[in-house]
This record gives structure tokens, sequence and C-alpha cells, in this order.
């Protein structure tokens, strides 16, 4: 694919930058400093890492030629222009060079200070990263990962039903709970929202205070062994609410027809504009009408090594691909009344789509 | 200090993007989203936030001014472009010349597809981030969060010293027992580094399998409330092993003398250098003689929002200011035996340092 690109844009070479989760992807390593991918359309299919970094690199990439900023000449740049970063371009650009580069593809967001000094020297041209879009579809392997991830946090969404039913009503104690049962089972769980009354309107405030008539638990952690995320939301009621059940039951419905159309060939769009029919037939306010209360955000987003990647379930008319794995998450929001939601997450299959969150929407604890 | 950096580099604007810990030092506002700090030499003191986030900026923020996205134009630009990242771009522009800015300062990995088109219409120049330099002197405030996590993780050690006496010897089980005791108690640590063996001559392999005759844990979590780290290593002698030992010694040598000189009018050279006179001197390799063995790191790095930031404590001939809170680790790594460190924080203070992670250095288990 990235040959394709390279063709395509007349381009010699493209780099990928560590510091995002493309970086890990493309080579299978993970590193908290500056490291480079370089892949040319010579051949070269290059890491290059920091010094320290060289031994580590060789045993758990799976790129097989590694160079260190020192092997090519970096300290000396850095004696010379007593500057790490024109070093560092210095040595990318003398490498890149060496190879006869005359255009370079980078991701959009390659840091410019080495875009900059690249102008001097190269074409440079920002594409769409191409680990991005490889990232959207998943492997086996990477489902059963993000399976894995979505069994524990259905096991963390039992305990939090549970510590309900045995009356805990504040926000901080229940996400407390929720993280640490995750993290002592392997998985990492940051600013779980567990989130009541009228902040519960703000989708992203994760809520604090007393639990009153309902509560949104939103939990998206991600697995300290694979790294692969997963996210589930739902909306509990515990006490009389008509206007959050109204909404809650039409954000199930907008939901599950969504749900049921999913599968290869439809467009992202498609299962977007079905959320905000089945809103608006109900009465509610949706974003497609431009509207900054009712349903005020996209239908849901790919989930993988970040928990917010490829596909983008909006207004785009990109078609589903069998393997794509994606949050469908209708939501409302009222600032008079607060917020609901309801999210699973599902993987394109060519008939149809797998629920890899599954369990009840409608969740009514008054009853007990 | 920014109108001081504008004025020098006759610029009218500087952006701030989010995605680093700059910008919640800029404007105390965490977002998982693009957002924009961006501060103008006419006195623009603007947060450019998703629709979304809008209300939670404006409860957050310190930053009084708060426009969406979608207040710019963004959305009417979309449907013009069909390109969310020109269209961003395009919002940004406009708001930039309507205030006049011929020339915009940016920090170093500000994003490229930014930069790219902003070159188009402005002149564009990357400067060292301001906000990184002031991050690198702590507020009074700052440094009681450092010491907060500091504490934790000296009882997370002495818990970590309880099991190795009672004879856990599995690096993996060690790691949990320390992560899970600091997540309990508010703080994230994650690749705590337990390694032992020639495994430990790799500075950062975070270990695996059977803990032998020493063990190095290097413990570095944050705050989940105040997001603040501290960073700490001791080596654990557990059974004899002669070569090990004297480099252990050699680097607790060389990291009290280094601690001893620092204060305030030190360059951080001086440090670095202090520690590699003492490792030379007892027959030690380091980096300051190009060797790939021995000493290979830096002296240490500035703690605080981020777990690596400024000041460096390497080559540089920075002045140490007080209130600086940096790591003193120096270390040895050889293949043929493995590696040693140590590190303490310590905060620079006018006639001295205070050290925030006080804890005995040489810790031999062979005679409990």
């Amino acid at each position: 694919m990235l040959y394709e690109i390279l063709k395509e844009h007349d381009a010699q070479f493209y780099i990928q930058h560590s510091g995002d989760n493309n970086f890990y992807y493309a080579t299978k390593f993970r590193i908290p400093n500056s490291a480079f991918y370089i892949i040319g359309i010579d051949g070269t299919d290059l890491l290059v890492v920091p010094e320290m970094e060289k031994n580590r690199a060789s045993r758990e990439s799976r790129v097989k030629e590694i160079a260190s900023f020192t092997d090519l000449g970096y300290h000396e740049r850095l004696k010379e222009l007593k500057d790490s970063r024109k070093a560092l371009a210095q040595t990318l650009i003398e490498l890149l060079k060496t190879h006869k580069a005359k255009k370079i593809l980078i991701p959009p967001n390659f840091p410019s200070f080495l875009t900059l000094d690249f102008l001097e020297h190269f074409e440079v041209e920002v594409v769409e990263n191409p680990f991005l879009k490889m990232r959207a579809v998943k492997s086996g392997e990477e489902i059963e990962k993000i399976r894995d991830t979505s069994v524990a946090i259905i096991e963390s969404f039992k305990l939090a039903l549970e510590l309900l039913k045995k009356g805990i009503r504040d926000c901080d104690e229940l996400r407390n709970e929720i993280e640490m049962f995750l993290f002592g089972r392997g998985y990492l769980a940051q600013d779980t929202i567990v989130s009541s009354g009228k902040l519960s309107a703000d989708p992203h405030c994760i809520g604090y205070g007393e639990i009153r008539e309902h509560v949104v638990i939103d939990v998206f952690p991600k697995s300290r062994r694979h790294h692969y995320y997963s996210d589930f939301t739902r909306t509990v009621i515990l006490d009389d609410c008509p206007e959050i059940e109204d909404m809650l039951d039409a954000v199930i419905e907008a939901q599950q027809k969504a749900i049921s159309m999913v599968r290869e060939g439809v467009t992202a769009r498609d299962v977007h504009y079905m959320v905000c029919d089945v809103l608006e037939e109900r009465g509610y306010h949706t974003i497609r009408k431009k509207y900054r209360e009712g349903f005020i955000h996209s239908t849901g987003h790919g989930v993988g090594l970040d928990i917010h990647e490829e596909p983008r379930i909006f207004e785009n008319e990109d078609a589903l691909k069998a393997g794509m794995v994606f949050t469908v998450e209708p939501g409302l929001y009222y600032k008079k009344w607060g917020g609901v939601r309801v999210e699973d997450v599902v993987v394109v299959r060519r008939n149809g789509c797998e629920v890899l969150t599954e369990f009840p929407r409608k969740i009514d604890l008054r009853r007990v």
C-alpha cells in the first residue's frame, strides 16, 4: 500500500515519527523518545532510534534494518550546530539525500520543526497517514484483543450495577471501584464517566457528586498487556425521571436500528443518518439540523490501539469494510434534564455485524 | 514572557495546539480532541475548542475568551472544502487574518498539515515552546504535588522490599504489586522497571523472568488527581555479585557527589561531568568519552506534568534555577554483568538542593 501511495504522489519516501500509535502499528516498537520509520521507493525500510534503544529495537521491532542517530552522525552535527533539533533535521536530511530523495511524504501531525527544515531541501507533502487507514480494518488477532478488553468491561460494569444496588451513590466512589477492578485484571481505565443529574448533559464531563435519578456510565479501558481498547456505555435509571426515560428509549431504538443496518458496503453516513432519523422522528434535535442540544456528536468512532480512530461514523460517505471495529453510541443531551447515551462496539461482517459488548440496553434499578 | 518572545521575533501570534502538557499548563484545560490556544500581541488570549467542549472549557480553563470551531465557521468551510484538515486550517487562517497576523510562531511539534497551509498566508517560525521553559521552574504548589507523588513512590518501594524479603523473585509479579499498590492510592505507574540479570544492561527494558543476584527497580508514577510525576530508582543486592556491587558503589558515590553540588547557578553540565568524573576515576566507561557501554545516558531530566521535561542534565551549559525539579540518576550498564542505577528527584534551592525521594541508597538484602 505504501509503494502505491509513494508512486501516486511521485515521492521517494514516507517518514513516520514516533509518538503516536501509527508508529507502533507499523514497527511493533514502543519508544518514549524520538524515533523514525523511513520507507523508500528504493526498498528502504529503516528504523532510526537513539543509540541506547538499538538493542531493544532489534529484539522487539518487526523492522529488520535499524540505525541509531549516533550511527548517522547526529552527535558530530550537534557539536557543530549546538541545536539538537537542527542536528536531528540535518541527520535525517543527509540520510534522505544519500538515498536521492526529492519529494517526501509526511503524516498530518509530523513535527513542524522537521518539516520546515526539510522544505529547504525537498518537496514535502502531507498525506493521510497510511497506517491510520490500515488500522481501520482489524485482523482476527486484533479483534480478539478488543474482544478481550470488552469482556473485562462487561465484568466491571456488572460490578458497578451491584454497587448501585447496594446503595452506592457517589460518582467518584463508583468510578474508582470500576477503575480499580479493571487495573487489577490488567486493564487501564482513565477518566471513566460516571455522570448524573444535569452534569450529564455535557457528554465529556466525567461527573462528580451524588448519583441521582439516573447515571451514565462510560468505560473505555485499554489492556495493559496488548494495548487494545474497547468502549461501552449504559444509562441506568435509578428513580422516576420521565424525560430521561423517554430520551433513553429513543436512544436505544436509534442504536438498535443503526446496529441492525451495519454490514460491509453500507456507508458511515447511512448509519449516522439512521440515528438522526429515529431521534428526529421522536421529536429530538440532532446535529444534522445544526442543533446544539439533543444528539450533538457523531454516531461512533473506530476503536483499537487508540480509543478514537478510523472509521468515523458521521456524515462521511466511506463504505464500511468487513473487519472494521467501531462504536455505535447515540446520545441525547439537554441542559434542562441531563444526558443519556448507549454505546456498544461492533465488528463489521460481510452480512451484518457482531456486537462485542453485548449487554441489556435498558437497565432500570427502580424495581430492585 | 510571551509578549517578549513575540516582539523579539517580530511576530503577532503564538499558537499552542492541544495534545501535549504545554497546552494543559497554559490553559488548565484537558481535552482529548484538537484545540488551540492563541496568544496575540494585540491582546488576543483565546481558546478555540470543539462546540461540544465549550461549556466544560468555560468551567475548567483559566482562559477567559472561548470560541468554538462552529462559532468560527468551521462547518461551512467543511461543507465547501470536504476536507476536515483544510477546513480547520482555513478557520484558523481566517481568524488570524482578521487579527492582521503577518508572522506566526509555533512550537516545534506543531502539526505539519497546519504549518504548510499557514505558509501560504503568513511567515511561520518554530520557536522553543515558551511554556516548556516556564514549566522547568516549578511553583511551590507544583513542588508539593511532586512531593506527594514521591511519598507514594517510597511507600510502594517499601512494599517491594517487603515482598523481596518474603522471597518473591518474579519481575512481573513484583511490578504488578507495585503498580496495584500505587493505583489504589491514586497514582498511575506504567512500565515500571523491575529488571534483573543481564537484561538490566538495557536501561529501557522493563525486565521479565526471574529476579537473580540483583534487581533494578525504577518507579515513575503520576498522580491521577493532580497529574504530576515523580521518579525513583534503587538497585537491590540479593546475592553475591562483586562486579555489580562495585558498579553500584561507584554509581552511589557519583550520585552523592552530583547531588551535593546542585544549587542555583551551577550548570547542568557541571552536574553531569561530576558523575562522569567519579565513574571514570573508578575505571568505568562514560558517554562523555563516546563509549557505548558503561554510563550511556544523561545524568537526569526534569520531572513534572511529563516524566521527561526540562531541564536536561547533560552537556548543556544552562544554569540551574531555584525551583527546578529534576532527577539525578547515574547508572552503569555492561552486557557482561547487567546494569545498576540509583535515582532521586531533587529541587534546586538557592544554596543547595532538597531530595524529594529520600531513601537509603545501598540496599543489601543478603544479610536478611
